[in-house]
């Protein structure tokens, strides 16, 4: 089954897309970077489904079954995995790697962000890179971004401070300002982000089972 | 008075737009949802404008006297009162209610939200629902919404946690992560948000009367 | 050298540009207002670059070397100096200045703002400029924004409330929520924010230099 394409796209240079794919109205994709980019081409899987007035610059590589909301933008310089959503809003900026399965939802910003498999982001979050932006001679030099581990979920309108770790199965409570590494496991809130509790303590409120996400944790993959 | 549609603007399906009405240019009116709505069309009362990029998919009903800002993505199942304006960039995803005569300023997000009449949002507000997000296998069994009562006010880039009931007249001050109920003309404020004062007890900075909002309150609707 | 016009671009009334410039697929430049501008024009100096789904209303005044990310939104009575450029999705209500040099980073929000020069504005930092929104009898008589003075770096996420003023060379730490006037060279953080230490104790974490941003402050024009 061939790509559909909407009314009013712009396709620009070495564009491949899987099959079954969709671009609907108004998108740009091969978008030409401000330096030219490593590669020079967007690589995106089947089964794409990519939502009006998004832009996907050259120098992407993207994995099958990938969707994006509306008005997403993603810049030069991007790995991402099978299965992965970008929200309606979202800005990623050049190096990122998003793995499989993960879920960005809308009005995320991200840049130099390393994001695991199976990984959820909510609404509003900000991950930075930059610890002394502007003004300091070698502020370019000292760019780091965050690095989120497999199946951990980052609570919405959270703000992750430059080089943080977040372990695997961690949880950071919504609106956290989070300033330092967080250990596996471990559910953070706050601003400063402190630790609460480990992720299996939490109360499944409505009593499914006796915990949520279960334990040994629940993973689709049994990672 | 006919309605007035811009330049490249896409109308998909059924539409019903009231008289006096604009779509500026760029827009999409009738986006088809993942899964067939309820309601396959959509109803928007007179005297709307609709401003550039802005999508709004089939299943929804939207009173008199609409106004979008750029860019607003108005997802399945929204039931919009009249003399309702949703700010630039705001995202309203599936099953939200907002009252007559309510303000959503830039930059929000809504999801399972249910707000009065005479609502404040101010912009970048994150209203979640989503209490164990991925991986917990009933995940989607324990969604459940914010609902915040009429003449409410929320500040502007707060988060408030799911299932969060915010009480009449009350006011949520700016950057507060509001994980508790709060109270009919309570003032909350902080990271977790706690109580202040009562709206009363806020001061006219100018002068120009003994307390905001006067008391007992000033709605033009005398609520 | 000529503008260079993308597809798909409406331009509406007197617009003015410079020589070099790029305005890209899918914007609207000239956008009239609620009400009628003082200044029915739009200028904009020369090697502007404007990307798509950027949206510029009349009566704005803006240097050269602008730059714009994706669906920018810049509203009446706006006046940005040189090389200035906000970033993708950020939202420029009406009445803000922003000095030369300054920097807005990706979804941002500012009405009535005042922007110093070489300032930094790091991604999803909300600006307010409303005390006692809505409701209030007189809530438009107490309209302050913020004021940023020149040099200093806004972390991001942060939220700075309503008439705060923001001294030379301060630092607002990453999701800082700025409540009271910041002193220059301080640097501050946390829900409400508070004083950290000087910007001159500030680390390096990589050893390049004893401080960051150096002392006396390293600036490109010697301020």
């Amino acid at each position: 089954m061939a790509v559909k394409i909407g009314n009013y796209v712009r396709i620009k240079g070495k564009v491949q897309i899987g099959e079954n794919s969709k671009i609907h109205d108004f998108c740009v994709i091969g978008e030409n970077p401000r330096k030219k980019a490593e590669r020079d081409e967007v690589i995106i899987g089947k089964n794409a489904e990519i939502r009006p007035f998004t832009v996907i610059y050259k120098g992407n590589i993207i994995g099958d079954d990938f969707k994006t909301g509306q008005r997403v933008m993603i810049r030069e310089e991007n790995e991402i995995g099978d299965n992965v959503s970008i929200g309606t809003g979202s800005v990623l900026e050049f190096g990122n790697k998003i793995g499989s399965n993960s879920r960005i939802h809308s009005l995320c910003f991200l840049e130099l962000t390393e994001i695991g498999k199976w990984v959820f982001v909510g609404p509003g979050v900000v991950f930075t890179d930059d610890p002394h932006p502007m003004l300091c001679p070698y502020w370019d030099k000292c760019l780091g971004g965050v690095k989120v581990s497999d199946y951990a979920k980052i609570g919405a309108g959270s703000v992750i401070l430059p080089g943080v770790k977040i372990g695997k199965h961690a949880l950071v409570g919504a609106g956290a300002v989070v300033t330092k590494d967080v250990k596996d496991e471990e559910v953070v809130a706050g601003n400063p982000a402190r630790f609460m509790k480990k992720i299996k303590e939490l109360k499944c409120y409505k009593g499914y089972f006796e915990r949520p996400y279960m334990w040994p944790p629940y993973t689709e993959d049994g990672g």
